[in-house]
């Protein structure tokens, strides 16, 4: 089943890594994403991944949510996961939502990035890999160990936490 | 919805700790485990976690399944999921499979005990969230990002993985 | 002879948290410091501990130098160790080297936070801890493995290390 | 002085991993040792490292011992750190004791494996590297951040640690 699985990477605070001479984080300067390493660290299969971009959501415009539902309706697999920051990941949501047919697309990301320890990503990017072979086409957010519908997915900011 | 899952714990390599003393891997003398850690990490709501008992799965018996089997009828929550040795984990979905009507149960767990870092633990049970909300009723494994129904669930020993 | 040894802790890299609001890199809102964890991770004997302030070490001015000074003069122990931020690590070891009488000056930092995992912290301070011990009155630098003397310590920003 | 610096590497918890096929602590199958990445962590200059055997130190007996010392004193280098199980660095230490001359002569270890996380191997090694440029010649042990003459160096098998 996992032959019809693709993940599009697009940056967020999953893939981010500390600089030493910044003393920030920043992505990795070759766009190298942590998503083959979190799903190695789960003994996942593997799934084709993708890096469309390496960005904090809150710069994401249209044009790059326009490039993500290119990906995901060219795609030849059915079941698609999105890493994405959480800051609009509720937008790129909303974007694709009911755009999509006959496809199952789920959105997630983490709190805390992966490359930093004690991060949110492999139990996220865990549930987001039997989120989207069990779930309905449709478009859906995978967070806190939640599924949330595209309409309802919402950060809120206070908590740093996806709630209904 | 979280309100109505709950989570067994039953040991397995998940919960194993390192002890400096004997230079083993052992289970915490007082029984806690590194479920809720676990959680917290994934920055998962909260759900309800009994420890039935903390073994290693190849020394359990049909009168600990029978443990388990009985919690699980009894529980209020109609969502549960099962933390389990992976070298048994078949044999107690096989036990449970068919006995238990109208619930969704999730057996999974770990190849390497979360406590000693890098581990698969939080992938799979974030996974294991999702699952536990997502499936109909009926009894399941969840390891590698892969879902197994109780008869098809099988490690295969060579290569360290639950494969279909 | 560990009761004749203090750690005086003005913040730098080694202290800093990774912060899920704003995804950047601060302080301890409650200034608690990391030290404590790494000489418990290190199982070293406890030594008394005692934070004079939380900055970057690119915000330290000379009034701050002045209180690390009256720090080590005023302190009972004759062997100080102060971690510090690496920018200015050797502005602040040549402020004291001349001034301190008879005590063991020890300044040590880290490249990486210690609360983000793969930290070159404890390295550091394991080996500041020996340096404190053994090195007669004085000022040095103990950074990647390696003994400077207070006019001797440099960062070289390019390859972020301390050389020689 | 690094030039001047050797590691002979002798096994031991420091250097034991976790085996998921057996779920015990096992050495790497082709002696590969966690020195080099407990040094690149430690951002320390390279230093020539050479695996002696990779053995628990409770299975150490006298030939052991004496190719250690034949490493000891055949080595180009006066500074020397030899890593070493616990539960027997005290008899290599007094093997080696009053044999070598000229030389610095450094043991060291871990009461948790390296690969384990939340290892005291750094600490105790970032101790060693400056223990073996500072003292004069002769045979210590690092542990616990502090410095046991070979004669003094005891492993308290009650409480897990080297005390004075």
């Amino acid at each position: 089943m996992t032959d019809n699985i693709a993940i599009f990477i697009t940056g967020g605070t999953l893939d981010k890594v500390h600089d030493t001479k910044t003393e920030g984080l920043i992505f990795d300067p070759k766009r190298k994403s942590r998503v083959s390493a979190i799903l190695r660290q789960g003994r996942s299969r593997a799934v084709r991944q993708e890096v469309l971009f390496q960005i904090d959501s809150l710069d994401m415009t249209d044009d790059h949510r326009e490039e993500i539902y290119q990906a995901v309706i060219n795609a030849p697999e059915d079941h698609i996961i999105i890493t994405h920051g959480t800051g609009t990941m509720e937008l790129s949501a909303q974007y694709l939502d009911g755009k999509v047919e006959n496809k199952t697309v789920i959105l997630t990301g983490a709190m805390r990035p992966q490359s930093l320890g004690r991060s949110d990503a492999g139990f996220n990017l865990g549930g987001a890999m039997i989120a989207v072979q069990t779930l309905p086409a449709g478009v859906y957010g995978i967070m806190n160990g939640q599924v949330f519908e595209a309409q309802t997915l919402h950060k809120n900011t206070e908590t740093g936490r996806f709630d209904d």
